[in-house]
């Protein structure tokens, strides 16, 4: 990356391992909003945000959830107030590229009007599949704590055999317990058969739960109706992945008396560093590229 | 059961499954201490601790925790103090048996002062076995709830090749974790290398702690010292499921930084109903079988 220029804005620690693989790549950096930083990078030097900085960049990098609805950047490394507005934004070259986990309609308007490409890490299959591993093992977490039996010898229903319903459904077969998945693909049916899971096509889901201990839904549409709850048996717990509103009538799980979970965002709950981790490599791999070198893998 | 006479004392909900197999195999059956069961069972009679019925008793079972140190038997089905004296101890026959979880002195004494056999399942090879199970989800419960990072893709330690680290390990390998054990026969080493496992003598252990990310110890004897603890990392995470006092020097990991958990008593706590049913079938499998037949594995 040498002659390359790349600016950070705000963030947490797990921006640390981006900055240190930018350095080791021989990358000009700019850090912005990282005056507090504990043990400051040589090599790398506080700037603030202008138009002046920014029409030398090439890369501009966010932190995981970009910028609030008034384009302001959070850093845990200032006590300062870190805006991105279009006037910077629009100094920008325009091979540069932006970098965010996820982006809001403030970051994404702005990049869309000032023509400069935006990436979101969080949107990339790659990290979905490296982030339901920390996903899996919360939902693991969870069902151990909120049941009174074990995991093990359970019946459980996974729901979607997508990035997360796989790699659930594999961790629970390993773990002794009788997985049901809830598919609507044949082609997810032949998946499962070669799990050594127990398919089940999404019309038959009804029928399917009335032997359920422990229901993981990943699916992000509402699956688990009026009519699927009425069939479960009352001590079954159910545990929502999707993403919000989740999949789950819990209104009406909350009357019939079964307990139904709507899991928080668990990879940075349950395993922040290695949430990090993923990002931190995912990232440098697309920046290495961006530089014909091929990254690493996580 | 025919013909056979059983009185169960006190308990909790975990009794009722071996009151349950007692009736269908045609027993006798006498509860004490059982009144406020919602749903009596018919077939069943309440009585009362009495020499009279004692003599005419085959098998006294009694809680998981039988008798405190003065005697008391507890019963979350009574509001009534229920108390085992030797008078009525004298009163069985020779030939009855008296089952419990485990035994504290008081009973282990009255037990061989009056000459009659005395059960205690937990200490029993197959129930260890089953309970292992819990116990692991426990551990893992813990491990994903104390650390930064995921399981899968660490570098875990398993100290002793017994029921529980047989059992954590093959959990800890299927979750994707490098896994470590320590162990101290030859018969270990191939064990864990047929598993997959790293095997280690314990004589290493100073020398392997260093890249370890969970510490599991199932021995029951000082074995993470203060010189094993000054070789890993701070950020390591120790899990201890040794009985107590377990097998770490909690002080002085406590004075270098090194979070160090002593796991309680997990079946009971992460899944009672599994564990109420491991000892009801262990019991109905044990009554079967003093009566010639084969019970059926849990």
């Amino acid at each position: 990356m040498t002659g390359k220029h790349v600016a950070f804005i705000g963030g947490d620690a797990r921006q640390l391992e981006v900055i240190k693989s930018c350095l080791s790549l021989d990358a000009k950096v700019s850090l912005i909003g990282f005056e507090n930083l504990q043990s400051p990078f040589s090599g790398a030097s506080n700037r603030e945000i202008s138009p002046e900085l920014f029409a030398t960049v090439d890369m501009l990098i966010l932190p995981i959830l970009g910028t609030d609805e008034e384009g302001h950047v959070d850093s845990i490394f200032t006590t300062r107030t870190l805006v991105l507005t279009e006037a910077d934004m629009r100094a920008l070259p325009s091979h540069a590229v932006v970098y965010a986990g996820i982006a809001k309609s403030y970051l994404k308007n702005l990049c869309e009007e000032v023509s400069i490409r935006l990436v979101e890490l969080l949107k990339r299959d790659d990290v979905a599949i490296y982030n339901s591993i920390p996903t899996m093992e919360g939902a693991l977490m969870m069902a151990i704590q909120h049941t009174n039996i074990t995991i093990h010898d359970s019946t459980s229903m996974v729901l979607g055999l997508g990035r997360v319903g796989v790699t659930l459904c594999r961790s629970l077969h390993a773990l002794g317990a009788r997985v049901k998945v809830g598919v609507r693909k044949q082609s997810h049916v032949a998946r499962c058969v070669e799990m050594g899971l127990k398919p089940f096509l999404m019309g038959e889901l009804t029928d399917e739960v009335r032997d359920v201990d422990i229901l993981f839904n990943t699916i992000p549409a509402k699956v688990v109706t009026e009519a699927v709850l009425k069939e479960m048996p009352y001590s079954a717990v159910i545990i929502d992945l999707a993403s919000k509103p989740g999949g789950v009538d819990f209104a009406y799980a909350e009357k019939r008396g079964i307990k139904a979970l709507l899991a928080p965002s668990l990879p940075g709950i349950v395993a922040p560093k290695t949430a990090g981790k993923i990002l931190a490599q995912t990232m440098t791999r697309l920046l290495a590229k961006e530089f014909g070198e091929e990254g690493s893998s996580p």
